[in-house]
């Protein structure tokens, strides 16, 4: 069976659909197929994707692979849902994932299946913590992002997500990420300063919430001291360390998770976005065991067991981290990648790349700017986003897989965007 | 490629899989197929299904036309994952149910895609009805499930899961559901009473949510009295009513949606479960047009487009409700359920049926009773789980697709059961 | 020294208080001095006083034995502010309380000098209450007033004060009072099924906090059975049983404390009002030993012990709780009030008394009525006000002192007004 | 009539007195009578009050002219308990409120008279400024102090006090005062950066509420230029800024008002302590006009006047600030007292000075010591107490009224306390 592309899909969504909708908004045609780094739209037109859906397709899209055995898995009929029961699709993820992810890491994490989506994993973190410790208080970071769920909407920072709750989001400290306050500014030391004075009113924490990398707030890249430092804080003050690992995690920031071998163990490490490997939804709180006290179906949900994600998601791990030759592929194309961002920032005035590995960009110093630089990327045929407090950053989450061929491709997009555009920009302010 | 099925997985599950796993424990098989109401485990033994992923399966497991659909739409390199950008998937879907579902009930609502679970359908919806009205409190009722993020958990009733927050829920007023105080007692009028007294405590509305059915709550089904009073008075109030129609929606309760003919539309309604068609992660939420006043990405997240339930939801519309003839078969078959539980609640002291449709149980008394009913169906080869705030209702929530032997040999054994196990209870307690 | 009367009162009050002065709206004189029931104003016009500082007045303005002694104290260089330091005006009142109030009763309770509002110790008792049982919810009911501050406030039923707090006011439940679904609905049964139903969305309970009969509220009454049945959940539900007493206590509604011969005895009760005898700042929190856990300072306030009430309130002890003559002579004008509000109801249409004890009032049916009424009573020489959710109930909070005759004057006055303003409503509304 | 010391007063308050006493712990005798700077305890001995009720009596014990006058209206019987009725007291009171204290200083405010404690003027400031802004966030500052009751408490730093809620306080977000990171940090500038950056996640707020010497926190002074940086962000944040002068003004921290000088008028000041002159229960929230939006009784209170305190009060402003004799000589003891307090600090090692005005104490650097020098100091005839995250600082608020020979005296009793002490620490150290 074929879907036609339908030629009157622009009024359909703006009759049908919410006035929430965004990236439709910018990237306005209809797309149809997509292959690797590459997605197709409805007038057969290619684009690079340098979005990935926001890192959820670090393998890219449609892998051969995932895609064969998830085939088979459908069209033998095996379990689609399950609810949370043992399915033969679930056994073999877990065992996988316990044999390449788990052991090799020396992590004695519990896997707890949540709802299928990056905010579920980090509500049920959060809700964890607070169990665990007694207490309220969860530590989060500026620029952070968690998710749209009340819980997690109380450790976003955005303003603008937040507006949308509607009602005062309560329960957590927001406090500076490293580099906040700027270079000399030491926010490690002066977050110890206010928990060790005990009349500084911010009570004792329940848990640190952080990113290795700030993929929506910016790509801000913590040093491996800073969060080391501050999963000793956590330690110290009897506070469970997340990581949230969504979006920087499962190889876009470095190793399978964001943080290793930066010397410590997360509590707790929420995932999700790339998890399933071919973006279906699937996502996981990893828990240390002494703190796994949940009662059974304390915190439960509908789709914990997507048998299909579990499917693509044993594919991705037997495929990509069987052995380093992935990981390490992926460091010299953050290197390339780091370079030629270097070199795009150096022609705009003001701007700096950002961030680390895979995940990485150029802050062009304002999200005007950087906003008309990604509308003439897509009219040249690549998919690209920004991100930060000033949407400032053109951000590239290029599928880890794409070949380096695409990946200059894009570049070159880029780069001739970023040339033209702040040279207008400079030649207009004069 | 086959999935073999792993011997030791209940050890695996022990060492790797939370505390907070639920369903499992009571099934403790390995499921590895699944055909409409049948699953098989890895020993080859079937079982009915009565549980049907909580409603998520009303059209059974891998419905044959929805596989075919979803596997040439992989097959093909179709978009698996495009954030909430167009996709020829999408398009179709939404046309779809704007032309079935929609029209023909003269409903003016906007989809908004929300992430892919119930949980997240229910926070966008009380963080709008928030926004709309600038109202902080939201009515939810006794024995309402609404899911366990930090805002839907507020107005979910059992203690059990509230418990798991670790923190207060705030902003939510738990008020009697129909029936909460007896049949004597007229709940709405007394909750008129709260909202007119002006010195009553209880702040003005912002919306009323309330199941039309409670499925976790025990089966109770509110009259269309009932609830087209509550709509009126959240109307009155200047409050917006929503119905949360993910567990008794989609055929389960009646029609597709299971508040049809009542004499009110809901200014919101949530759904997910069998949305997908075929029980992948799919949630949305219906809004009144002059009530979506989202700003772009002011709810978002990663999975709101998932593209495989786009084509199997898609298949489901086009396949069930193009025409009366599934609703119609549904109604039977509620009746012939009803019937049967009937007679099942008979040889059971102080027992009663309860629900609507297809959405039915029988209130054994207590959920001791309940839990070893279960148990013993379990061991003779049918899938049933308890619901209620005692667990005290064996719940029948087979799919709606059952062939009708199937649903009677099903409820063969649940009689033979509850035929021998209240017996052994009467003679124990005596 | 004298104080002249100011001719300019009026200007310097719009432009110099604020707008959230409120009595001195109904009632636009300077009142220079009082003596027992009757105010004078800088006119020379005499008023009964049937307001009497909202009972905190109930010995009378001005009591010849407090004042002398307090004179005498003032004179005598004696400890005017100590913080929460030992005087000899404290362990003087400490000793007379315990002597003739506590020990009489067989009360154990300790006594816990909070900042000198009423509020302040609501605040006290709902902190306390929390702390002991490790619980947030706190029961209050309808029409219930507390209190200004965010504690008392969130407990406080009118809306009107509710939206001050510019704030959610969240961690009470407010539940029906005696009588508020009518006659026939059966408010405790109800709420004991709230909390006997594990899935009734409203949490187990730290408190209840009640007012024997509801002085803001309109005069509610409960009865003894109610009262007591509501404390004895509170202790089936380990929750504390609170009193606010502010208003009811200390003779108004009956003994010493409101409660008395009801069967139980409060875990906390608060008083102010007139606990100091003379109308001085000044409040207590009566705590059962076994709750008070308090450490050290961990409620402290620089008013805690206003030694100028300690005497007033000592001496008003000694004057009239030595022995039963002035509860009997309370309860016989009490008795007395009845019969007189009765006949005042009776040429009302559709007027009711209602209340207890010298706490007495007519519910004219309108607050538009009731307001009439009162603003006619303030031209003929009588203070009174409204009270209840739509301020229809005219109250009369007359000192308890007040010589038989003037309370027979003040009546005189109320009886001809309603009679009066009745007819002209029923002529006008024809 | 004489009130005889009582024998057997420790074991009274030990049977009935609640836990929550304090500072009676710290001077275990009864006080019977005190006269400026003097407090006399029942065995006739005389101590020199450093402590002055924690500011509350800046013009000393039982001042005559306030005595005589208040005897006067007693005798004279006049209003002492009116709600917020006007009374010749009050108007006599406000009228020489504006004639010497607003006017001059060009400050337009009106006065809200507040229920009498510090903390219930802090309360209706927080729900002010939420209400004008509509927004919910409240910015205090580390080692704040504000009270005890829900709102002020969420403003307070104190763990201890905090911990005493029982529940969590919310709405607030603590920032770190002015040298709280130490010398190098700019807090301001850091305080700028967390509201310019839209992700933060720290809302717009509603008001600063800042004390310009912090009390209880440890006499930490802010400078003028930070005082003012903090007003003029809140200007141009659109948030209201609250300055709590409840310990540091009146004379205490420099003029009437702690602020006076320093460029910027605050949109609301918070009064208490010694507003009342005598000690007398008094508070007072002052407003400026365009910012006075309540409605009649929006937040109301029964002590709101305290017609007692008005006449003390009115004595005070007539007697000590008529001109500016007593602003200079209270200004030449502040000048004396920094002095000693150097040569104080020079002699125990790690000590320092800190404070303004008459509100100046010496950091001993650790509470331990500080507890053994105000011990050894009561001892030999001298209150004094310590204040500080670590109670480490031990602070003098002697009357500002104090004799010369008294307050040199009293510092005499200290220097040797902390000679004698800080030297066998030292050597207990070795």
């Amino acid at each position: 069976m074929t879907i036609e592309t339908r030629p009157g899909f622009a009024g359909l969504y703006a009759r049908r659909e919410s006035e929430a909708r965004s990236y439709c908004r910018s990237f306005p045609v209809e797309f149809v197929s997509a292959r690797n780094a590459v997605m197709t739209d409805s007038e057969g037109r290619d684009y690079v994707d340098f979005l990935a859906g926001c890192s959820t397709l670090n393998y890219g899209h449609n892998d051969p692979d995932m895609k064969r055995a998830l085939i088979d898995h459908i069209a033998g009929d095996q379990v689609a849902h399950g609810l949370d029961m043992h399915t033969s699709a679930k056994s073999a993820f877990l065992e996988t994932f316990e044999r390449l992810i788990l052991k090799p890491r020396e992590m004695d994490h519990k896997v707890m299946f949540t709802g299928p989506t990056g905010a579920n994993a980090v509500e049920a973190a959060m809700k964890l913590a607070r169990k665990v410790t007694g207490r309220q208080n969860i530590v989060a970071f500026t620029n952070g992002f968690h998710g749209m769920t009340m819980g997690a909407l109380s450790g976003t920072g955005a303003a603008g997500k937040r507006a949308g709750a509607g009602a005062p989001l309560t329960g957590v400290t927001h406090m500076p990420y490293e580099g906040a306050f700027g270079k000399d500014a030491d926010t490690l030391a002066q977050m110890e300063m206010m928990f060790d004075n005990p009349s500084s009113g911010v009570d004792a924490p329940a848990a640190f919430i952080v990113e290795t990398v700030q993929g929506e707030g910016g790509l801000n890249a913590a040093s491996p001291e800073w969060l080391s430092g501050v999963a000793a804080l956590a330690e110290r003050l009897g506070a469970l360390f997340i990581v949230d690992d969504i979006q920087a995690g499962i190889g876009r920031a470095g190793g399978f998770f964001s943080f290793e071998g930066m010397g410590f163990t997360p509590d707790l490490v929420t995932m999700a976005k790339s998890l399933s490997g071919m973006g279906l939804p699937f996502a996981a709180l990893l828990i240390r065991p002494e703190h796994d006290i949940w009662k059974p179906a304390e915190h439960n949900g509908t789709f914990r067991g997507n048998n299909h994600a579990f499917v693509t998601a044993r594919v991705a791990l037997e495929k990509f981290w069987s052995d380093d030759a992935f990981e390490a592929e992926t460091r010299l194309k953050g290197a390339y990648l780091a370079d030629r961002l270097e070199a795009i920032a150096a022609v705009v005035p003001g701007a700096r790349t950002k961030g680390r590995g895979m995940m990485r960009g150029v802050d062009m110093g304002s999200g005007e700017l950087a906003a008309r630089i990604c509308a003439a990327c897509f009219e040249n045929g690549l998919i690209i986003e920004t991100s930060g407090a000033h949407d400032e950053v053109v951000k590239v989450l290029a599928p880890l897989t794409i070949p380096r061929e695409e990946l200059a491709r894009g570049l070159d997009i880029l780069e001739a965007a970023a040339h033209r555009l702040s040279t207008t920009n400079s030649i207009a302010a004069e």
